[in-house]
């Protein structure tokens, strides 16, 4: 594996990705079951939501980056800020913390009816605005990243949850808004609903390529150097 | 044209307007159908519009300047931090983004039924009250460019965002707050409603000019150098 | 007037007082007239006039301080970074600005209904929540202009704007949170409701009184010297 | 005491603690009565609250750090930025904060029907939701105190207002949201509802202990100094 070796701040890294991943699946995917009919139920899952995201990034974005999703961490990849051992190793991580989240929901909710339920049938354009709306997040983090931006940080997690909100308005009434696959994956298995995981998972990972190769070959100013 | 000369960097500007007004108009104008009544649908469009705004600038403000609007450029040429020769090639960029956002959505939604549709009858009040919304915003942008303010631009989407979205509480029930041209202009593209065209570009076009000429002469503190 | 002359400098000053007014009143008493319950109506005025506070002082912070209500003028010179005899000057522009305000949207909307309407009757406990929720208002004004938070400008209009909105979800259900007495006294002119005056410019003006000495005298760094 | 004494820069924090916690509950547990049904009830409080400690966390920030929560100064304490017998003094002055608040309010409004009200029954999970949503809010304040973002306190209060707008989005129909013990205190007193104390008392205490120890132990960079 080359320069990579598995320290303790790499130990640091993924203990964040995994907390951040179950802060965000917890709050948003397993709280958001506010009464209510449909109408305010999409302005309110959009902030929760979006506001779940800014919660994990505020606390986890100088430990980890503040990942949370695995299309981030393949785009990260791509753009050339981040080894791909490292990438599974975070994507390890954001998945047991996907689980983690629900499973702690599960036995303090002592209920699974209805959770991070999905709430469209799946066809072949929901999957096209699950791409384009990953796409457009993925689009805002490799701006983030970008070497001209570099210091920005400190108000990361009040742009990235807010554009999570925006994206979550406009999406949310066709494709639930999920733009992250663990999220996908954590509503397969609490609903046993399997049939969601494909057009969910190809969208998110042609968005990773898409937004990744655009930015890396149209847009980024100069090569980037790993982070490891 | 003297001194301007169409180079790599200049291309990267237009790909960054282009990308950059189709996210704008694919998230705000025709993803945002949520159902509900008149009530939420006033305070979800305004959101939308403006966290889609948000998103935009976010990734591309330090591309191009995140302009996205025709009468943006058109008043950042009259402040004197444009050529002219610019703003044509971004307007032509926004031009292209806004169909190309347009193509996208009827492409993805297979249905054009009340997309985009601009929710009023065109009077001239309406005009008036357009002109003065996207005045207010124009001075915004001039606020953000002016030399006093300079590399205060990490928190540029979160402001012009929430702005928009102010905006658009105001004015959405009279004139549906396009503030932008191109969006008028999509819509009338898809609806072929051509009568509610003119209202809109004299108003503006009178925002920009106003705008542009009352920063430069009233307010700005000494003669800006060109951006280019 | 000692030190203190009428210059080009006071006079864009004054110039953005009077229109950073004039917009907050446009946008905020004027425009927000969306139709919809007693529900979503708190929810959008609160953000609309929070927003429209935004606004305004995105654009005129750098110019003026965006006082933009004579409650914070007053404030600025109990402290002391303002002198009296600006503080007057403010005051009248400020004045002018939400009178301009009226005016314009009286001619663009060609209708006064329930134009501005301030929405309770006038009890003592309306005087009451109306000088706390100023007060904390122009305590919020006191943090930002302390010498220990100079140069954190770039979000003051965020923070102002949002607080805005805070205290309307808090307060508008009793007294419509003016929190600026010219835009009590729009109301009056708009509606004749002359009664409603009194209430709120005692409140306004005890709520100046009383954060301009506490902050100066028990929580103030050090004496500040004058801005003129 | 050792090097711990009562001074004027001790007393100056104690009275920001003290009018920061009764400015809060003023705010968000008093006012927050508006009308409307339990759907934009949710949306409105969850903004009230978030607001209320934005606007606390503007004034204060500066002054005491704005802790406001008698969780957030134990939280303090164990992570090691602040010493013990601050730590009291701080929780002394926010228990005199919270009870002035309450006062001021019933004063105010001359009533005390549902004043505060706790929305729930008390359940063993209602009290895992709160310890965890507890728990979450305090992992926000570890990362904005550790060494590594020292400096960005511009936005504290906006971050910290919409990390609790977001929580109580998702924690506000099971428990309503308190996350501060003197809240809850408050609630307990206006009421007489001296059973909802201790699940409260609980969760807030063992997230305290949590979030201090795994920010201590696990992700801070090196041994902090103390703040005195």
């Amino acid at each position: 594996m080359g320069n990579f070796a598995f320290d303790k701040e790499l130990a640091k890294r993924l203990l964040a990705e995994f907390t951040g991943t179950a802060i965000v699946l917890t709050l948003g995917c397993c709280f958001a079951k506010g009464g209510g009919g449909y109408d305010t139920r999409h302005i309110q899952s959009s902030l929760t939501w979006g506001l779940a995201y800014l919660t994990a990034i505020q606390i986890f974005a100088m430990l980890s980056g503040a990942h949370l999703n695995p299309a981030v961490s393949g785009t990260a990849t791509i753009v050339g800020i981040m080894e791909w051992q490292m990438m599974l190793w975070y994507m390890l991580a954001q998945l047991l913390g996907a689980m983690a989240g629900i499973a702690l929901t599960f036995a303090v909710l002592q209920s699974s009816k209805s959770l991070c339920l999905s709430g469209t049938d799946v066809k072949l354009h929901v999957m096209s605005i699950e791409l384009l709306a990953t796409f457009f997040l993925l689009l805002a983090y490799c701006a983030a990243w970008d070497t001209r931006s570099e210091g920005a940080y400190e108000t990361l997690s009040l742009r990235i949850g807010f554009i999570f909100t925006g994206l979550s308005f406009a999406t949310y009434p066709t494709t639930g808004c999920h733009l992250n696959f663990f999220r996908t994956f954590a509503a397969a298995v609490v609903n046993g609903s399997w049939g969601i995981i494909w057009p969910y998972l190809v969208a998110h990972a042609a968005a990773a390529a898409a937004a990744g190769c655009i930015w890396r070959f149209l847009f980024a100013e100069e090569a980037p150097e790993p982070m490891a």
